[in-house]
């Protein structure tokens, strides 16, 4: 199977702000919660936009999961494969949709407690700035802060 | 294991509006929707007073699910020792809550459609009367009408 | 961005019964539910014809909720620059969906209440009759009565 | 309304592994719980390959549910007439996925408890074998075993 | 029944931090979510803490709803007689937690946007600071902001 | 604040069938899921016995997480402050349950992938063994196996 270690979504400078993504569903009964947790990281692992549980109510009383994983249409076939590898599911259902997105890039921001990235997010006249999560988090556990004192120390500053 | 087949507390004429009632829960991780969903009615048939899952989102990324158990105080160890059996948690959490009651007992409507039980239920100066679903039901499949039309029936004689 | 007040659906006469609706959605896991809550109404009040949230779980263990908005296909720009406006999503994801609809009319019922409107839905040989929310509860409160006391005074009569 | 027994997906042998399927999805705030669970057997018994429930939070504070309805797309007349008729919503909302399946056919093992089906199911160079659940809970019942002590004597043989 | 506007806990003064707690609950399968949804303003009103809903999966597939009430041990009675009276189910129970809260008061920012509450708790080491919700919601419909733009305009500031 | 770190109870050797756990739950509105997250992973490093969110409609259309923390009763003060430091909550509820647990120790199974721990737990005739789940991983990701293809190995042998 193809593998490939694809620069996670938010971190890319997205210049167009129009594409389509693949949406690919299926709902697990026979599979444990504790057998199902991985396939997440490792979807994301090989690309996947995004990847998400719902729970739902299926038929004959069993609470279920649906599992949702948003992909790259031109990855299309290496996630179906993942997919009915590494779950019980025996189909998967496949939908594209269009997507919006902002145009976005990254410019560091000096803070008290050091650098941090900041992701610019604009649509139209919408401008958003919001701090990379990760940088945040290294910082807390660098300087024994918690997350909210960080976030705090960079709003500060934005 | 002892079994009894208790009468439903909704068929019961409850007279007393105060009682004792026992919580047994448990976080299920290993075990799969499919095989968990018969626990469902095992329990409600050995005589507990109502089963729910709810569906929680667990360590590891883990889609589990929570098993809520309400028993009769005196069926406390029957319904652990069915809940050890059945499920593949290695534990239960038990804790009594105060119940308050309505007082209830059943009246007999004649409707357009048949005679139907009607639950009257009375706490201080709040009476409810609601028509039996079962009875709803058979007419509904009987008759060849929608559960809707049958309570629609059975509102309009109430 | 474009402002309007439209008439919500469940108000409408509606006589043909296909149409095609746009669902726009989003996964949010950088808003607190307290800044989340206020988009729903917003975006009702500009003509969605409906909204709603659904708890999902994200990846790194994230509770995160998916919003799904659905709207004339028509307002589709002036939806999303408001969803990007007001949430922290740099994106969405959108997709047409066919809608299959009941006729519709209101009629009025003469209650022992007051005058309650009732909609009329009619598919094929099917006939529904709903007592209009709104105006229940209109009389519940100047009534001093329970929602459920003038849904069964409606139904008497229906 | 045409009322047809459709053979279970999961009872029939697949040997193409793309098809189409169609998705018809309603959002409930006007019927109760106990009244729209009926509907759930009513749609597989009526053909639809699966139905789920999902608790979603809809405008003014309303607990609703989402109902899902997946269903081969000739039965898509037949299915809209029974959800309009069975459940209180006035509009469903339609949409077609593409669907990749798995190739299966079963197998009969021979355990130690008796036979058991064994559903197998193919895909390039994945191959699962499933021991179908109404077997083994037929043994359970017979043999006075948990489903688990089933499942693993089964596991044991294949 | 006594009716009576309590202050909400999160506008007090609290200086003590330690107290107990009812939770009040019910599992409702048989009132429709339009017709719970107002019983959650109605207990608030009445002086309840907290309330919340949580979709549950009740017995025979019914995709019930957990009702929650946090309120004063002294309201208990009020409490039960307003969800007997508004809610379709036929008991509730009851159970005492402890509570741990924070010492909190207000403190008035002076910010570009004008003046805003901001809510400062303490608990041995740690302080946290709250802009008011609302303080800042009506900064956002007068200025015609987004939330997000206000509370960034008073993290500067904080 | 005292740091621990707590062999964790799935790893221990168990014998007294009978204890006591707290729980300690909060209601999240203003906190982003992103900045919550952390705050599982955090909880248990520190010795909690297992953490788990619940998706809850709350107030104002609002669509909260209830953080719910199982512990031991001796780490309440630590654990209050934890939670009290790391989450936007001005307060926690308490309370103890019941624990009711099966006795249970390792074996080690020899299997055609290596060895492989096995838990087995007993409570009066009921026994039940269950692999480790982080053995079974190990396995898979040194064999480049799916986690279904080692656990079908392990029941083999069991």
């Amino acid at each position: 199977m193809r593998k490939k270690k694809r620069q996670p979504l938010t971190q890319k400078v997205v210049t167009d702000n129009q594409d389509d993504i693949l949406m690919i569903s299926a709902n697990i009964d026979d599979q444990t919660p504790e057998m199902l947790a991985p396939v997440m990281p490792l979807l994301l692992e090989q690309g996947a936009y995004d990847v998400f549980f719902s729970g739902i109510q299926m038929k004959k009383n069993r609470p279920g999961i649906e599992l949702n994983v948003l992909v790259d249409p031109g990855d299309q076939e290496a996630m179906i494969y993942t997919i009915l590898k590494h779950t019980s599911t025996m189909g998967v259902r496949l939908q594209t949709w269009q997507r919006r997105i902002m145009r976005r890039h990254f410019e560091t921001l000096t803070t008290s407690l050091g650098p941090v990235r900041i992701k610019v997010a604009r649509y139209q006249d919408i401008t958003k700035k919001t701090p990379e999560y990760e940088d945040c988090q290294k910082i807390a556990v660098a300087k024994h802060l918690t997350l909210q004192q960080v976030y705090q120390a960079v709003y500060q500053n934005l």
